[in-house]
């Protein structure tokens, strides 16, 4: 059984706390907030039997044995090594660093106190990403030739945290993110050069960034990130002889419902054919994945290999962005 | 009065020459081919009262002073500056051609001989485009901040001509030109560094390229060009207030029909709004404006200025993709 904290009184925790309480392996134990007045009136609404008023606090609870840990980005790795230096296993939401180094603490302090540590990328758990990946496998769209991907809407609150130079803000790390994880996930591969191209906000953050990912044997990625316009969200697989589209709205959000559950597949002179899967909450299916691997031992969907892989990638974005689209090698 | 001789019996005259014979302007006189069969042929389909065994021979006929010029890309600048030493006025396929000292070349001979030499992009010629232009103008969307289009489809024949490297085949001369071209006369202006990556055939052309285009005030265009895969077609143009979407099937394609005479804008906010334009045929716009430039002195809607941006554009993404992605300035 695995007895949760949670760090923050974050949005988010309003998809993921709903699930855990779904969860028949999982129990909230606790959620800590250094507003202690934030954590009892979250304690009280999900019927969460402990509150902190500090996050250490927390991790020094003995009770607990996981954390769920969606504070801002720039603290991502920080309060996932303490947790894991405490014995707790950690999802951390994406991105889960913004720093290569941070990802080879996390490999570090994960093996030193045998616990698991795992992105929150929602969408990569949700049965939509395995029956996909078999689809592709199968070869009724022949060899993988490119993908694309665009996660593009407008954050209109100026004082919002993805425009925070200072938290780790920006269209690559907040939204990017989804398409790029989603290519790199599917390939089981970093690309081997990018190239980006970005356009600034006045906080100087990456308000859209339009990428090129080559990986290997010529295949490509060419991806659409803003949060300064809603251009919309989609995302297609395509090979030689037909492609695979995900339903073009919210394809990567935690919310999308129904949108989730099925993609398409069109095969030259075939009709289209609808593939449907599993209806299940992604957030869901994250938690199930994440208590298989603690629990039973299985590997992780999102390894911290794969999770050094997409940072690799977003940080080497960010370089060629800021070189006005010089190639960048990883 | 316009009368027409055409240089070849390629197939696109099946688009071209039945909408000439419907202009009360434009007359055809003849058609030229190096097989006499051929031209003879083709004359008996259309009634074209004179036959040419070659393009010389054709360009000699004083009676003709308007040409029309579908040869393969390579051949496109040679023989519109023969036809305009003879004193003719031109439309020459899309790409005009593929270097810029052809284009120096054109508008040095068009001026001399005081003729007039149209690239033939049929897109930009429709009502639909100044439609849309007109809508970008009315600030409706707001500041202009990227543009997406993609023009891909699969050619399976490996002789066609598309693949030919001697005749300046692939995906950005002959599909990317179209989004290039279009992203251009929407800004006016060619952009200031591009970044391309591309898949060879193995024929030595670019059989996918996926291109970022800076213009000025940071706006970027992002394109997919690809005769090797059959991801379909789409042009979007996205502001700080929303967006403009062309219908995703064949906005670029000549025989495009019903699909060209909408366009959808969408602002965040407000119900979806279509606008319809003039159902006309893309290649009789393009002959009444080549009618209306060459008889009563209205500027061209495609400009030699205009192609010299675009060829160079082109160049530049080429060049970048041979380089790995380097970004070229232009």
């Amino acid at each position: 059984m695995l007895r949760w904290g949670v760090l923050s009184t974050a949005n988010i925790n309003n998809r993921f706390i709903p699930q855990l309480l779904k969860s028949p392996r999982s129990q909230v134990t606790a959620i800590a907030s250094r507003s202690i007045e934030k954590a009892e009136s979250a304690a009280k609404m999900w019927n969460i039997p402990k509150v902190y008023g500090s996050y250490d606090d927390l991790l020094t609870d003995s009770e607990i044995n996981a954390v769920y840990i969606p504070l801002p980005n720039s603290l991502h790795a920080e309060w996932a090594v303490r947790a894991a230096e405490q014995g707790k296993h950690c999802i951390v939401e994406k991105p889960i660093t913004t720093k290569i180094s941070d990802v080879d603490k996390l490999q570090k302090v994960a093996k030193e106190h045998n616990v698991l540590i795992v992105e929150g990328f929602v969408h990569i758990h949700h049965p939509q990403f395995k029956a996909i990946k078999e689809k592709i496998t199968s070869g009724c769209i022949g060899a993988l030739q490119y993908m694309t991907g665009s996660f593009c809407f407008k954050v209109d609150q100026e004082d919002n945290i993805m425009y925070s130079r200072e938290h780790d803000g920006g269209s690559l790390w907040n939204l990017g993110c989804y398409p790029i994880s989603l290519m790199i996930a599917l390939l089981g591969e970093s690309p081997q050069t990018v190239t980006a191209m970005k356009c600034e906000t006045k906080s100087g953050v990456d308000g859209t960034c339009h990428c090129i990912l080559q990986f290997s044997n010529s295949r490509h990625g060419c991806i659409s990130a803003s949060c300064i316009a809603s251009s919309g969200t989609n995302f297609e697989i395509i090979g030689s002889k037909g492609k695979i589209s995900l339903n073009k709205i919210r394809a990567f959000h935690p919310d999308c419902g129904d949108n989730a559950n099925y993609f398409d597949v069109s095969v030259s002179g075939e009709p289209e054919e609808r593939v449907t899967v599993p209806n299940v909450d992604a957030f869901l299916s994250e938690i199930t994945a994440f208590e298989a691997s603690v629990l039973d031992g299985i590997s992780p969907v999102v390894s911290l290999e794969l999770s050094k892989l997409i940072v690799t990638t977003i940080i080497a974005l960010h370089k060629s962005a800021c070189q006005g689209g010089m190639p960048v090698s990883l």
